[in-house]
């Protein structure tokens, strides 16, 4: 590896499409507005439905009367948690995939014996216009007994809390409880709904050895994901029992599952038709069913489909952010570089039922490092605040944050640079992740940490003051799952392909490309669409950074379908064996006799008249994920007057495998990075002692917009991944998880202090700022 | 064959759900109103298209002017036929499934150089309102030359004939023109499409020996298919070039393939999406490209999505009927019963355009029959009226009215019973169709007549002043053709199932009886729909009786291909070979190992963990049609003081091969009967001496309505054609072949006059009642 541009592409081009920048088939839909969302749906005579939400944190309802509502004129059905049937509400194991407690989920959905959180539905209304549902809503009576609330971790975990399910309590034999890291807190908690610990080697002992100790406790703060589409979602239960939803799902099959579930009836009476979406990031994934059970059983009650749409305030306050958290760090190191232990805790709030992230940010938060002796616990606690939901990397950029402030810091006491520090310590082939982990098949970190130390940008000239520069690392282990694609061919030579991942990133185009670059078409001959759940084989959802991947391998394999009976078709015309002929670019040919040839496009128009169509078709369930690394530098500008930090320069290293649309890979890597610095610097739930999000609306609650950010520069660093036949690695996650490190070490480059709670909002870095006065201060 | 009961299933029982009778998947759809038709489609921003059409049967189209309708506030978007390309205008083999010439066929979509009927599309207008649009036509300015129209056969063949295309006159040499029977009016005709001749033996020798001659003229006028929904589509031409239209149509293919080459775009840039279809018998199938192009060019120039709906006056006016014939028939049989020789002319009115379904009438009009010696000519000839589309088994209600009065005729002269003379003259398995056609493999018609002979109905007592029984026979080939067929396994064992022909007479469920049967599913156990041109591999659509035949066939391999899939992964799950497994009912299990055994909804569950989702797929063109056959019986009352003949008791019995769904073949059999009665009795094209069709309303051209029929009895005759898995034959076409000849022998029976033409409308059967007084006293 020599020099590095910004946006280069490091593997070599071995394939014809794959790796190209083609028009994705979207994009006219797309930039004229004609692509439907999930509000865009008008099923005939439907009406709307409005969500009567909680205005208490924390509240036993004692009862519900709606029957003022019903007799409004215009409303024609009125639902509450009493509607939904009662469900499995065994706890089952919480970890990522597994199963799901549905007596919970469906008690999220709408409440039951307790509102949890301040916009946790009660009832709802649909009505023959959206202000007559509203009105309706207001005619609700209810009879709420006022609980105190528990908004925290710390203090859910007080012996004294108040509790937020008595389930927890008498189902606390079967949690995996194992004995703690100290004592604080846990053993009579009854809103710890899970610990996981995961170890391996002797840590007192190495910390007792080690040369130079890192020890820091960190806290951040609930952030939504912020997609730019409220969800809406419309519901038709019919006559013949068969519920139909039109949603914004990354997920349709087990949205499909999940409804199924709650209604409590058969998979097959259920159909989900995914809508384009605007955005998802993990909240409209497995957690992501709000508002299609209340629309079907509105729509059961009056006969109609119902179509429900959030509000702003309603997607920040009845959907899931991504959990708040409080993590404890324990660092050693030898003085020659070399990591030795590290014992972490990672406390993360579940909202109001149980299942945060806490699983994947201790799984992954160590995926870059060697570190021989590795104890981390994480718990998962209940809280009265919006149940926490997936966002992208689910739990990984907020332990990332913790261990990268922490190896930056070692880093520093050591005097050794912060990437070669990593190098020093980075994970390889054959290497196995810390705290018992599996070992690494061919991975990229080492060529990313390289990418880096060589990139421009970690050499440029930082001048000013009160500038600095931070680098962190990151690790995402990808996902896999069932994935289905069935691709037909047409008389003109190109190819129809239906998949069932919904496209959340570009993942359209990046099917085509596959099945082109296989059959040797172009890209725009290739035209795909994702079916419904009628219509497409299971396929797990657009989530995990494996649709590509999962899904691209079912493209992938529905050519090679196609392309097989490519060849038999022309060895049936021209009578000859099929193992006779070869398929070059997109030429079908005798491999001696030069009479036979016949281009893609000659035969596909000759096929109904020679045997019949032909439809390429692959289930999969594949093995062989490739594990993603990334690698920031970022350089800010802290303003020591009011505590606001600016981006100066940000760039992004990935390993990548190969990039087969390198223009969305770098969007994912752009994306994540503004995400990483939205959540770094200013995004957080904010809540009154009442519990209620004072920030509900996207004035409040600070995103980045354009003008906050520089370009973000990406390289992609293509280390093939063995699994996959392209070398794919998923992508879409990894770049989310070192921003936030990212940065904070860059503030301490450019003023000195130590950050470790987010947002480092201006408030926050200039007491900071104040507080290392005071300690310089007493020093003198 | 003992005795028979209506509606009795004859074939033995030897499948689990195949002739069983499940309540219809879309049922609850279609009874509650909520099945979306082609006029319910509502992307946003959608316009009204409404088409200005021409007042003259004949003119020539000197200008038009829209620019004040394009000036029309809230008008969008004006056309006319210059708007759409100059396509291939070769002339083509009309058969059957042959090329298409879209020179005349886009011309039919919108008149260029001139209006060929009154109704004929001018111009266009797209408007943000319905009445809006309406208003813009009447601003268009035509200037017109008009014509002398040309109204029937008769007047288009005389030599100085108004000439409808010059096309036909200089391209008259690529026509295929054999010398004819007799000379009068083809030599010099410009309105001749088409003459095509069949002949076998020695006709002229055959007749001088004959002992018994027929000789009769026949007249029958243009009838409407009359279904209940008129044509209606949406298009939407995308600023990407992709046009996609929601359209009412029985081959989502063909009408994709048309309107590709109508507007000269790439197939691939065209989805057409089929939405239900209230009725089409033919209308909506390959010729029923109406308004597609029209909406999509609207489309195009307004940036919007353009809906187009017809009125009642627009589907009789603007959308192709039967043709109009003259027929000639001479006829010849031994004293014995045998028939020895056959003379058919059968002259077709294909209205503006060449293409009347004269080729159709001509093939199956002897196919119930052996006769050595055969001669049959048929002319296909244009005129000022609507051009001709296909109904239901085109052209052979027409030819069969001719040929089944003459042969009742011979067989009254020969004093046998006219089911024995059919029986004496049966074709059966071996036997060549008359005019040197095709041998016949398996099939029913000698079945079919002994159970019409057999029947309680022919043996029945007709107590009464003027009322007779008459029967009469049919054939119909039926169809195959490519079709695809795509299913998917779900985790609570139901399996979907996407196929792509619309479903115009319960093939949904027949689709998914077929998969069940194979799989061990019940009927509901299985989800059909029909997917759209890009999410189905090519199908041909549903017509000629071949759906449940062709795309049965691919339902039928797409679940053999779930069977072996699942076989395989019990086999792997197992870790045992898969010819160890045997998949038995909804079993699979080892052959020896009574521990090793699933049910396919266990195994269907456990999918995703044990190697990934399983899709079925099949891609078919199936050889092995059966054809049918038909034999009706009907008794009448005829009111001799008005005309008006009553239908008092019908059967219709038919060699069905296996019935999947009995009463959905049954309905197929009433309903042909009820639509013969209607043309046999009162409907008819009837035009003013300008080509103006003066009863363009359901009040005014008369379909028979419930009162006006008896029950229908059906007899399914199971032949099993050995062509097909399930041995069955397609059997909606051949049910409408018999009805008008059956009702004229009855006709006949009762009152002693041979009906000739048709509709045996009260007022010619009065006349035919005079006439026959008349000609009894010229006798006295």
């Amino acid at each position: 590896m020599t020099t590095y541009e910004p946006n280069m592409v490091l593997a070599e081009k071995e394939f014809s499409v794959v790796g190209t920048r083609p028009i994705r088939h979207d994009g006219a839909d797309k930039v004229t507005g004609r692509a439907r969302y999930s509000a865009d749906s008008f099923p005939a005579g439907y009406l709307h439905g409005k969500i009567l939400r909680s205005p208490h944190a924390h509240a036993r309802i004692k009862s519900i009367d709606t029957s003022k509502a019903l007799a409004y004129p215009g409303v024609k059905s009125v639902m509450t948690g009493a509607d939904l049937p009662e469900v499995s509400a065994e706890v089952a194991d919480l970890e990522e995939g597994a199963a799901v407690n549905y007596g919970f989920y469906s008690r999220n959905v709408m409440a039951r014996e307790k509102a949890l959180y301040v916009g946790h539905a009660i009832a709802a209304v649909a009505a023959i216009d959206p202000h007559i549902a509203e009105e309706a809503l207001a005619l609700i009576e209810i009879d709420y007994e006022v609980l105190t609330p528990v908004l925290t971790a710390e203090d859910a975990l007080k012996d004294d809390a108040p509790v937020l399910h008595d389930r927890l309590l008498t189902q606390s034999s079967v949690l995996f409880r194992v004995g703690g890291w100290g004592d604080e807190g846990t053993a009579g908690s009854t809103n710890l709904a899970l610990k996981i610990i995961s170890q391996e080697g002797d840590v007192d002992k190495a910390f007792a050895e080690s040369d130079v100790v890192v020890e820091r406790q960190f806290r951040t703060k609930a952030v939504h994901q912020g997609y730019i589409e409220p969800q809406a979602t419309t519901a038709f239960w019919n006559e013949d029992g068969k519920v139909t939803a039109w949603c914004s799902t990354q997920q349709l099959f087990a949205f499909r599952d999940h409804i199924s579930a709650l209604l409590d009836i058969p998979v097959g009476d259920v159909t989900v038709v995914p809508l384009e979406i605007g955005g998802g990031f993990g909240g409209k994934g497995q957690g992501g069913v709000y508002l299609e059970p209340v629309a079907a059983v509105l729509s059961k009650k009056s006969g109609s489909a119902v179509k429900i749409t959030m509000t702003r305030a309603e997607v920040f306050m009845g959907t899931g952010p991504t959990s708040g958290t409080a993590m404890e760090i324990k660092l050693g190191a030898s003085k020659d570089g070399k990591l030795t232990a590290v014992k972490a805790r990672l406390t993360f709030e579940a909202g109001a039922f149980p299942g945060s992230p806490v699983a994947g940010g201790s799984r992954t938060m160590l995926g870059p490092y060697v570190i021989p002796n590795a104890y981390v616990e994480g718990l998962d606690v209940v809280t009265n605040v919006q149940k926490s939901s997936a966002y992208r990397a689910p739990g990984s950029p907020a332990s990332a944050f913790a261990i990268e402030t922490a190896i930056d810091e070692i880093a520093e006491k050591l005097d050794i640079d912060p990437i070669e520090f990593r190098l020093l310590n980075a994970a390889e082939e054959g290497t196995r992740q810390p705290a018992n982990g599996p070992v690494y098949r061919k991975i990229g970190l080492v060529e990313t940490l390289e990418a880096a130390k060589n990139h421009p940008h970690y050499a440029a000239d930082i001048a000013g003051i009160a500038r600095g520069r931070g680098i962190a690392s990151g690790a995402w282990f990808n996902g896999s799952g069932p994935a289905s694609a069935v691709a037909s061919v047409n008389p003109d030579g190109t190819v129809s392909l239906v998949e069932g991942s919904p496209d959340i990133g570009g993942s359209r185009a990046a099917m085509a490309m596959q099945v082109a670059d296989v059959l040797g078409l172009k890209a725009e001959d290739v035209n795909p669409s994702i079916g419904d759940t009628d219509s497409i084989g299971y396929s797990s959802g657009a989530g995990g950074s494996g649709v590509t991947f999962k899904t691209g391998t079912a493209c992938i394999e529905a050519a090679y379908d196609i392309k097989a009976q490519m060849v038999a078709r022309a060895a049936r015309i021209w009578d000859v064996d099929a193992s006779e002929i070869e398929y070059e670019g997109s030429t079908i040919r005798h491999k001696s006799d030069p009479e036979l040839s016949i281009q893609f496009a000659e035969l596909a128009n000759a096929l109904n008249g020679t045997g019949g169509p032909i439809v390429g078709r692959a289930t999969v369930n594949p093995g062989g994920v490739g594990n993603s690394f990334a690698v920031h530098i970022v350089d800010v500008e802290v303003d020591k007057e009011t505590g606001k930090v600016d981006i100066l320069r940000y760039t992004s290293m990935q390993d990548v495998g190969k990039a087969i649309h390198p223009s969305y890979v770098e969007g994912q890597l752009q994306g994540g990075a503004v995400q990483g610095i939205g959540w770094a610097l200013n995004e957080e739930y904010v809540f009154n002692g009442e519990g209620n999000m004072v920030n509900s609306s996207f004035l409040d609650y600070r995103m980045p917009v354009a003008l906050d950010l520089p370009m973000i520069d990406t390289v992609l660093v293509e280390v093939a991944n063995p699994g996959h036949p392209f070398g794919l690695r998923g992508v879409g996650e990894a770049c989310l998880i070192p921003p936030m490190a990212a940065i904070a070490n860059a503030i301490y480059d450019a003023v000195g202090v130590r950050m470790t709670e987010l947002p480092m909002s201006p408030g926050r870095v200039l007491d900071s700022l104040n507080a290392q006065v005071e300690t310089r201060r007493e020093f003198l």
